[in-house]
């Protein structure tokens, strides 16, 4: 008999969760210092709450079950949204805002498992609620580009392409796209990537576009702007606005210290229905990986889930793609597993009897403390156990721990000296 | 329309999830310094993965599903030990022994909730395999232990009760009761306190024994015996064995000076047919809690799930009851949640030019900063925003700020003084 985990999930040994910790501990680290509170939900919820949002199209991509003798349908959560839009409608009133929140959820998704897409994984969400200025887009921008650059990224490797879904929609209005056409349109722009330029002319057209048109929109959508460049982007896009809101965002990503890693790309759509404001993908150049994340404006979602009007700005980003990228660049520290502070070992049988209780002293001081669990007294077999586990201190306990000593082998510098063992958690600690 | 969240399931906002992180931490930190390396799996196994271990029986416990057009049946897990068993099982021969891992896996189980009991929870999991003597035993043991002291918990309010299958078996074939019976016995003891001592006597004799046998038996488990008594305890056993198993352990524990936290009790059985040697719970003493956790030795495991022969000893400690024992006993410190080092506040407009590039270089440093959203320029509101926030330093931007400088409010000693706007990431920082 061989068991084997469902696929597209994966088991973590310890490298492999060290590693998954690494991230996540960045994640939470630079979450709380951008001032966001940590929250979470159920790994499940009622099905219905992921059709609010997605309608019954979702349902195929989630993993759902009913209880033998139940009559509601559940399942594993697919993404966190529906869950933070649900508890901030329940408590609407009585939360502080702005509401600044970010969650670490482990979710799932019955996909195809391929290159950056898994059927189990942790997904960061950071979320601003209750605060209607460009200011909250610009700190969520902030804190993701903060979390890239604290895992040694840079606006080399990734860059944060942002647009605005009234700005574009007023482009397709100035084009000729009736109102009744435009979210058609925004779904047809989201699927451009995955047809032929002569599918997407024949939709567009469609749509009530001429080709010339389409043309003009093609050559837009191909170009970048850069922070500070909001004139160049409103002339190319030929449009009366004055673009208050992107310029208000514009200039909190100039004082926030973005410019670097942000440009506006009007060809960012976010397939999402509910945005309604800025959107905004983190995009991998240096290789051909799925975008990082991405998030938007989506001041309807808290009425939409049962609360009051409130605006709200969020994003997520996968795991997934994250370690590949961290990977592909080498931006992993090759050990990421905790490391011991002493490893203790027994040189005679008279030190054996005081390794229990020496082990468990420096364990409760707070030290990282492990043991060899061999037999043998042979000091070079034992050394070699300590310098396997990467520890800072070797400590030898012979037949002088019955005078109270121990033996300290620093394993860097291999300085060994005499200790008291009353002193040893004081002396390691230092 | 009102969306709630699944019945037995939680909602965690920020003071839930901070008082939950609270208690992962010191799961985690305890773990680590005791030389354990976290590990994970997926949410979700094949639901045959669950009936190795326990058979069809917990079928009707387990959140199942099945794919629209699948063949296999999953399960959400309602446990860590058969993932652990499977992972250990396909890399047996590769991984260093002995395997000393922790996992702190969310997992859900189809119950009824009442106090102590939800449908989804926490689980501290603690595992030792590869190691054959009693230390891995006493290993095991102490991580639970100084887990309890490490968050307030004293002996007074949590005693340990150990107990060992072969120990009682001997008791029990002494006793009159036929191998080809055992497993009945082990299974009525452990349902004892589920019926009425009539009910238990009425059963106990179709086993095999006496009733002055079952009287002798039950007055045996009514006593606990102190670490260092293990001779008593055979006495009371009146068994031939000399018990080197138990003794050796006794040994381990005494050095390890657990003493205080553990005692023998015969009465332990611990419901799960796999375990094969030293048994224990972790007993609330102070209040009607349902136990913290339990575990014991299981030298058969790895091989039921396909592995080779490797003995194994763990236990498991769920996060309900322990967070109800910890409240009650008034062990959770009031603020659990990160406080900020620096809240930023505009007290001109000519400031507010200057907060958004100030927040971010404080952030990048990694301090903690929060900012006021407000658009009044009243000090004294926006100071008191900060002293909520519970901020280490609140940083004023006024007219200065044009000349690079900020002024700093201690907020615990009210000392206000200016500091250069360059040097303010290095003096927060002290």
């Amino acid at each position: 008999m061989k068991l084997q985990g469902p696929k597209g999930t994966r088991d973590f040994y310890p490298d492999d969760q060290a590693r998954r910790r690494y991230i996540h501990d960045a994640w939470r680290r630079v979450s709380v210092r951008h001032g966001f509170d940590e929250v979470d939900g159920p790994i499940y919820e009622t099905l219905d709450l992921y059709k609010v949002k997605s309608g019954d199209g979702i349902v195929s991509e989630l993993f759902s079950f009913r209880r033998a003798n139940g009559t509601t349908d559940y399942a594993i959560r697919p993404e966190f949204t529906p869950t933070l839009a649900r508890m901030v409608a329940a408590r609407a009133n009585a939360l502080p805002r702005p509401i600044k929140w970010f969650a670490l959820p482990n979710m799932c998704r019955a996909e195809r498992h391929q290159r950056g897409r898994l059927r189990e994984f942790d997904q960061w969400n950071v979320d601003l609620l209750g605060l209607d200025t460009p200011l909250a887009d610009a700190e969520v921008i902030a804190v993701a580009c903060d979390l890239l650059a604290e895992l040694g990224v840079t606006p080399a490797m990734v860059q944060c392409r942002i647009s605005h879904r009234e700005v574009v929609r007023q482009i397709l209005a100035a084009l000729g796209v009736a109102d009744d056409k435009m979210q058609d349109a925004f779904t047809l722009l989201d699927a451009k990537g995955k047809m032929t330029p002569e599918q997407f002319t024949d939709k567009a057209v469609a749509l009530g576009l001429g080709k010339e048109q389409v043309a003009r929109f093609d050559a837009m959508c191909g170009k970048t702007y850069a922070v500070g460049d909001v004139d160049a982007l409103r002339d190319a896009a030929g449009i009366d606005d004055d673009l208050a809101d992107l310029r208000a965002l514009d200039a909190t990503l100039a004082g926030f210290g973005l410019a670097d890693w942000c440009a506006y790309d009007l060809g960012i759509v976010r397939g999402l229905a509910y945005y309604t404001g800025t959107v905004f993908e983190l995009h991998v150049t240096v290789s051909d990986e799925r975008a990082l994340g991405g998030g938007g404006r989506y001041d309807k979602l808290i009425e939409l889930f049962g609360g009051p009007a409130m605006s709200g700005v969020g994003f997520g980003m996968g795991d997934v793609v994250l370690a590949n990228l961290l990977e592909d660049q080498g931006l992993l520290p090759e050990h990421l597993a905790p490391t011991p502070d002493a490893f203790v070992l027994a040189a005679s049988d008279l030190g054996a009897t005081h390794l229990p209780g020496l082990v468990a002293t420096l364990r409760r001081a707070g030290l990282h403390t492990r043991m060899s669990y061999k037999q043998t007294r042979n000091l070079g077999k034992l050394l070699k156990d300590a310098e396997k586990a990467r520890a800072r201190f070797a400590v030898l306990l012979d037949d002088t721990a019955a005078e109270g000593q121990a033996q300290v082998k620093d394993l860097a510098t291999g300085e060994q000296s005499p200790c008291a063992i009353t002193d040893l958690a004081q002396q390691l600690r230092l």
